[in-house]
Parts: structure tokens; sequence; C-alpha cells
């Protein structure tokens, strides 16, 4: 894993007392795909498996750090925020469990990043999920992001 | 608080990891409307304020405690799940906060309590709120729930 997800997670789990309750580990991130794991025992329900809360939470912080580590990269100081979010809660999940995030169709990186810095402000929809075993998705969650420059 | 209201609460904290990592509080229930507290440092994100997956989890366990009391009211025994939710995230949250659940706009208890009683399952809407101290929204959410009779 590089340094740049190394830092990213060691600050999410030093600074998000939820991130490490829920013992999230950041996995893959090839510049356009990050993947996010949790384990179920903290993240269960009162059913036995993945609380719907912690599978937004982990969705929502794959699609922050997926434009976090690539604004890093670009060199950008921005500070992400979500803006709005569309969940859909599918099957359940009875294991460990990942959130992958990428952006959403239509969506590109270069545009994204000249609007940033045209604006100083830019928008940015990912799609992330969370997928079973067998390849269907248990939750889905699309969600818009602002970068905004830092002064 | 009722004796419901406190075993709820009760089995959500037992039963529930992150709802316990949250802190979380069954406050106010009056048969229409819920409200749920969390404190702030246990739900905190990297810039100081409320961290959206908190936010997230507190509106939807609001929504379907909302929904759980009803039927434990009602004698209904059901499971309860969510479906698909929309959230959005309007202004930071920087102290200790609470979440109200009650009905969405057109919807109503007697409907959903007789499409139960006639087929098992019945779909209930709730609208969700996170206020701050002016009583403006800071996030809202949308879900959809569906409630399913025990064999």
């Amino acid at each position: 894993m590089s340094d740049a997800i190394r830092t990213l997670e060691n600050t999410v789990l030093a600074q998000i007392p939820l991130a490490r309750a829920m013992q999230l580990r950041l996995r893959d991130y090839d510049g356009d795909r990050l993947t996010i794991a949790a384990p179920l025992a903290p993240n269960s329900n009162d059913k036995g498996w993945a609380f719907g809360g912690s599978l937004v939470s982990l969705l929502t912080l794959a699609g922050w750090s997926l434009i976090v580590l690539k604004l890093r990269a670009l060199g950008s100081a921005c500070d992400v925020y979500v803006q709005d979010s569309a969940v859909r809660y599918l099957a359940p999940v009875w294991d460990d469990f990942i959130a992958q995030a990428r952006l959403a169709e239509g969506e590109s990186w270069e545009t994204f990043a000249s609007t940033l810095a045209a604006r100083g402000r830019a928008r940015l929809t990912v799609d992330c999920r969370v997928p079973l075993a067998d390849g269907a998705d248990a939750c889905t969650l699309q969600a818009r992001f602002v970068a905004i420059s830092k002064p």
C-alpha cells in the first residue's frame, strides 16, 4: 500500500472516532477505484448482519477518500465535503465487507480538476457499492461531493 | 421515559456496537415523533464537527425506532428494515446533536397497519432531520422502510 493511502488511513483512524470503532482499513487504490474494508463484528446490527449505519458510513468514506487521494496526487490543497447521497439497501451482509468507490458515469477527473483550478471549488459524483461474495450489490450509494480550495 | 422506549434503547445499545460507540440515547417519543440524541465527541470528524456517518446512522435509527415503537404499541410482531434513503448534508454540526423522525407527508399509520394486517408486509416513508440550535436543518434524511410480519 502506498504512503499516500497509509497516511490517509492513519488520519481517518486518528481523527474520526467512529471510523476507529468500525475498524476500517483502506485496502486498494489504483488511481480510479478505491476499496475500504471493515470486519462484521463491530459493525453488526440486532439481527447479526451488517448495520445500515456502518454500510453507509463506509460507502461515504470510500467516496470521500477516493477524491481526497486524487487531489493529493494532483498536489491540490482542498477540503472535501459530502453534499447529498442516495442509498439503496439491497441484501443483508453476513460477513466482513468492503466498499468500493469510483467516479459516476459521465464524470471526469480532468473536468473536476480544471473547474477546481478555475473557480476554487468543484463538484463530483461518486458511485460506491458493497458487493456480496457472488458479485451482486448488497448496498449502493451515489454521493455528490464538493471540493473547495484552501485559501 | 416509557418502558417501551427504555427497552428499545437497551436493545439497540446491547445489540448494535456502533450505536454504543455513538453513545446514542432515545430521548422523546409522543407516538408520532421520536428524538434520539448523541454527543459530539465520539461522533466528530477530522474537521471537529459531526461525522457524516454518525449523522446518517442516527437519522436512520430514528426512523427505524419510530416504526418499531409504533408496531410494538399496536401489538404487531414484525421485523423492520430500511430499503433506501436520500440524505442531504446542509450545514456543519458543532455541538451535541439530536435526530427527529416523523412520518413523511401523505403517509398514515392507519394505512400502514391495515396493509400490514392484510398482506403481512407494508412500506412506510419517514422524514428525519438533525436541527441546528436556530431550528434550521443541518442534515435531512428521507427513508423508506419495510415491515414484515413474523411467521
